[in-house]
């Protein structure tokens, strides 16, 4: 079995798909927090001088959906064929995009700005997202691709902590079926364990 | 063979990877190119009311990494193992965090906040990608991922005009790894083919 290192911060928000795909196939790794006094030293070492970074077997690689994929691939979570693929490929980078879309205004610096930015956010892209996904997973009968588990779901599950800190909500509350799709995940034995002794951290 | 169409602007960007694979897998596919006149009506038809999209059979999906990953399937320009795809959704993404990194500042509307940004976009974040990237194409003989011809290849070269457009520059004139994926590209048969007889466009 290979040597699984997760480098990243004390939080979830983009490391947590990792380590919910690791833990689903039960799979052993070491979950590297590095704390913001350690990042100025370890910056250079990494592959673009960015966090997460999943090491196996000593190698370190990046991006965090293309880590996911490949474990998905180790763990039985990719689809069965091409097309399958696509379906799984398609609504991860849709979650990507909503994701950044909310981080832009979360991060935006100038109050003025981010105010108004909140407006456009808050009253169009939001509902968008959120209306066309739970369709999504409407149609999929409580998940995101294929009518069956992907890491798609795990991604999704994974990650919603910190667009509901990013967005000071709770995203799904209004939305049955994504809510299914956590419930979903959070099911899964393998994943209740990991959340049960993960750090317990805000983000 | 599936009956392929390409729904887009008539302009290369993000629609111009799905050009390029269907052209290097020699696979006919209809080059729909909507205007600004004919997208409202047609708008309520995509997906996620964006372009570009691929129909396959009649089936339309949307957001063009996905797209582009599912083609190079069909084609042949995949990697040979999950390690080889990984190596390849890696350099893809980050070409792609790049694009998104001068879009940014391109679009911004309001023109002091884009000067401002313009400055780290020129200084800090363009040379740091740049050289990232020249680096991994160096050590991979010319091409992007894994020492051989892969779709990051396309899909780099497929952007790059774009790029290229939105820095009002050249990108990789002072990069000679990243002219020699280019070069790589441009020189298949196919590829220089559809190059010769594609719609000349200034994006």
């Amino acid at each position: 079995m290979p040597d699984y290192k997760v480098y990243y911060f004390n939080v979830k928000a983009l490391g947590e798909p990792l380590r919910f795909l690791l833990s689903y196939g039960n799979l052993p790794f070491d979950d590297v927090r590095i704390t913001r006094e350690e990042w100025p030293a370890l910056k250079p070492t990494m592959p673009m001088g960015q966090m997460p970074v999943l090491q196996v077997d000593g190698k370190k690689v990046h991006q965090s959906v293309a880590m996911s994929r490949y474990l998905a691939k180790q763990v039985g979570l990719a689809g069965a064929d091409d097309w399958e693929n696509l379906m799984i490929d398609t609504v991860v980078d849709t979650v990507n995009d909503f994701r950044l879309k909310i981080a832009v205004v979360s991060y935006e610096p100038d109050d003025e700005i981010k105010e108004k930015k909140l407006v456009t956010l808050n009253n169009e892209v939001i509902p968008f997202y959120l209306e066309k996904l739970d369709d999504i997973a409407r149609e999929n009968n409580g998940y995101l691709a294929n009518s069956k588990l992907s890491w798609a779901d795990i991604y999704f599950t994974a990650i919603l902590d910190y667009l509901n800190y990013m967005t000071k909500s709770d995203l799904v509350a209004s939305s049955p079926n994504l809510q299914k799709v956590v419930d979903n995940v959070t099911s899964i034995e393998s994943i209740r364990n990991w959340i049960d002794k993960r750090p317990k951290t805000e983000i």
